[in-house]
């Protein structure tokens, strides 16, 4: 994988949850995923298809993080993982997939986005199987971490 | 969504099981998805991408039943949802998509596959966010359910 890849995902990622949750998020140091260490408690993911590769994307969130960005963004906190937090999770899944796909696509490298699915279960694992380089990058934050990872086929 | 969409995914399913593991599940009846009711402890998830639309599915399975099923392909269980588990999942959701995707081609249905991402966790819940209908197909085995969900724009 094209390490040009991974910043406009570290960005994005930033500049949404900064849009729209007012919340500064700290990016740790992207590295190639070599074990499952990611875990969390919901996760956006979605899959890229382009005419020179394709691959997927994962967003995942601890629990305490995502609903102090729902709180932040809505002044409401439901407490628990449920529909209105997992349509929020596959928002922001769409929203920075698609931040990064205008940046890469500028740069020549086009690929169309799936339809995002959520996945809600207190510490979950996220395995990508394409047969190229995962890179995970970490985000932490005073209420939990998040994590995005990113695979594209060689 | 066209129906037309749902028995290749569901045959898929069906002939990859027989094939791989000697195993017959029991298809239940398909029907709309209203709410996240179908729990399972790991899933495979695959983005799909075709010029009339779009779309995401999943495959869940039961731990007894994916263990199973390893325990029919290779004569060994490991007993939880591992590394190996996890690939096989991935496989099983490669070979069901791709198999419907040559039956739903030759009908006129062209789409592309991304890669497919594992999700393990005990009794997590999936959440397809595509704007369109979603259907939930059940299989039933005397060692646990397994569900197909697929979702495809409008």
């Amino acid at each position: 994988m094209n390490v040009n890849f991974i910043n406009p995902f570290l960005e994005s990622l930033l500049n949404v949850i900064s849009t729209m949750a007012n919340m500064k998020l700290n990016p740790g140091k992207p590295k190639i995923k070599t074990d499952n260490l990611a875990k969390g408690d919901v996760s956006g993911l979605i899959g890229m298809v382009g005419p020179q590769t394709k691959g997927s994307l994962s967003i995942t969130f601890e629990q305490g993080l995502i609903l102090e960005i729902m709180q932040n963004m809505l002044g409401e906190n439901p407490g628990e993982i449920n529909d209105e937090i997992t349509d929020l999770v596959g928002e922001i899944t769409n929203m920075v997939t698609g931040g990064a796909k205008n940046i890469l696509g500028e740069k020549g490298y086009d690929f169309e986005m799936a339809t995002p699915v959520v996945v809600a279960g207190l510490g979950h694992r996220i395995s990508h199987q394409a047969d190229g380089m995962k890179i995970i990058m970490p985000f932490t934050s005073p209420h939990g971490s998040a994590y995005i990872e990113i695979c594209f086929e060689k």
